[in-house]
């Protein structure tokens, strides 16, 4: 069954530290894996051992923590970042190579038959150094890759029982949520290995792209803290969970939810960059309601206007009232959180003099406050 | 053709005010109009002339502005709102009433039966008063609303041929593409009227699900600049954009395309908001490239990486080079911009020095250059 069985590869720190302003210290590191195993991610993906003499001491560090999540590690198809993978003791090795023109072209210029020879050279390699190391195999740039190149590069590879996963990457963010779902599934169907779905947010399909991907049989995506990586980023952890919790909150109920707002704010932190207003869950306005007639139903029932609840990830909603838009029934429900009982007539009326006076300036809470403690002393 | 007719409802001056930090004066109203009608969008809605005196005013101040784009107002389903909205002289009225269960429970109480014969009495009576006004009829919260409802409701209303438009809103953010797929495709075949798409984003669909409405034959989205809305917010703008441009630039052709940025900061300005990192075309990121292998490609054509080119938004890229992810060719393409000739042995060990320093604390484009010039002033 979708959804049922899928895990998070969590890459902050490894697509993350791509982002513009991150460059998070060892500590940091081990504060992140820390954080993201007790929130009960499965794997936590970690930048190459090639790409600096720390990042090789800091995969060493996480790896040693003894997290229930598995460590792994991403590099290029050659066998000397193999061997340097191999020698951190990752649980796990992730392996991309680009198929598309744009790649083939400007990344390293080895044409289909070359690309799967490589490949196979590379995996057996590994798997006969580390015969129970987890194997991923990817192509880099899949949806602007032809159809046929992949196919021709995903059944040699699956062919060499070497990987337990296959991986697709919309590297540049223009997949389709049919797109992917369409490649996924011909993927789980053809070889029935694991599929890992990694999709960056360019053109803003980057949620929508990794559940077609779990609907369509994926059992692993791609993760960051905040959607952090190159350019613009990927799916978002936070913004992962809503979309399934919308659909069934069972299927996150495996996550330690709560610890959500934590890992936004210290990315957050780390990077130096506000949380988007707009961010999923944990956005300041995330559970904000304020046109009238929204206040008057959330106060009937939250769930009037509400698919996330605010108390699953330890926060709460607000219903705004000092404002042009307001309406009565939340002006009545602010009176009543005072203790003050007013009549119809005298709330309408009142709710006519904030209307009025926010048209040139909106109300705080106390002058909104001040305004039904007049009345009711009045009466 | 989809993609090819579609337009605009562009309602940061209704769906936007009912962000929780707006609250733009007239002023402010008019020069978001301006920009909106000078990047071409088609359509402007704004807030209903009921929710405050100068909510009245303002649009009559927008509408006198003889604006191409039209300019239409959003009410509740009767006839006291609906007299409002006639009286501001506006060219187009939205009218939208609740159908899920949540929204008959706890909006307004009425039954399918009822609704259909209020709507079609406010209809008529609005017919009756204005023959030429673009009206618009949408259901709220279509998305869990039952679709025998949805169904007798849209039938029912596009019978009385009083109506040019059909609404669907995913009022809570919870549809996935396939579902707003098949709903506008079955509005569309089965009416042969113009279908809008309204979609919040609470669970990360708004723009595949605006992009798969498009695609089952929708004519128009809403949107607003930088998503502003309630909670979370709608489709944004700008991500709309980005969405259309990456499947043919030629669909985002008839817009201004180097306003978007402006209208961004302009709304990040009224409502105090920083525009989010993460925010497509203008977050701070979108157009940086940092890991060694983006950069090499990048530096040698652009389109490796990137689907949207920087410089139709009026913008430029970024090449980052003073981290431990860099690589020798984004050094070497610094060293030529610098004017400076090192041969590759010189180019590898700097990398390799920036990147053990990197590991520390990321380099300044100084710090780098100062090791460039260090190098070629000792050859």
């Amino acid at each position: 069954m979708p959804f049922e069985n899928y895990n998070i590869i969590e890459s902050t720190l490894r697509e993350g530290e791509q982002f513009s302003t991150a460059a998070f210290t060892p500590v940091q590191k081990q504060k992140i894996a820390e954080m993201l195993d007790s929130f009960g991610v499965e794997m936590i993906e970690m930048t190459s051992p090639c790409a600096s003499p720390q990042s090789a001491a800091d995969i060493r560090a996480v790896v040693g923590m003894g997290l229930r999540a598995r460590i792994l590690t991403h590099i290029r198809c050659n066998h000397d970042d193999a061997r340097r993978a191999l020698d951190t003791g990752v649980q796990g090795i992730d392996i991309v190579i680009g198929t598309s023109p744009h790649l083939i072209r400007h990344s390293h210029g080895k044409n289909i038959n070359q690309i799967i020879d490589l490949a196979a050279d590379v995996l057996s390699f590994i798997r006969q150094q580390a015969p129970d190391v987890i194997l991923r195999f990817s192509t880099e740039d899949s949806f602007r890759s032809r159809e046929a190149d992949l196919l021709r590069v995903y059944l040699a590879i699956a062919d060499l029982g070497l990987v337990q996963r296959l991986g697709v990457a919309d590297t540049v963010g223009v997949a389709l949520p049919g797109q992917v779902s369409a490649l996924v599934h011909q993927l789980v169907r053809l070889t029935g290995l694991d599929v890992e779905f990694h999709g960056h947010n360019d053109s803003g399909c980057a949620i929508a792209n990794a559940c077609a991907a779990l609907e369509a049989g994926a059992t692993h995506i791609d993760t960051t803290i905040l959607g952090i990586g190159e350019r613009n980023g990927i799916t978002p952890l936070g913004g992962l969970i809503a979309r399934l919790y919308t659909l069934n909150r069972q299927y996150v109920a495996k996550y330690n939810l709560k610890l959500l707002p934590q890992l936004d704010l210290l990315i957050a932190d780390y990077c130096d960059i506000p949380i988007p207003f707009s961010n999923y869950i944990t956005g300041s306005s995330a559970f904000i309601h304020k046109a009238g007639i929204h206040a008057k139903a959330v106060l009937a029932d939250p769930e009037t206007y509400e698919i996330l609840q605010p108390e699953d990830f330890g926060l709460t909603r607000e219903v705004a009232v000092g404002h042009r838009l307001t309406g009565w029934n939340a002006i009545r429900s602010r009176a009543l959180a005072l203790g003050l009982s007013l009549d119809e007539a005298t709330l309408k009326s009142i709710t006519q003099t904030i209307k009025q006076r926010a048209d040139h300036q909106p109300l705080s809470l106390p002058e909104v406050d001040a305004l039904l403690m007049e009345a009711a002393f009045q009466l």
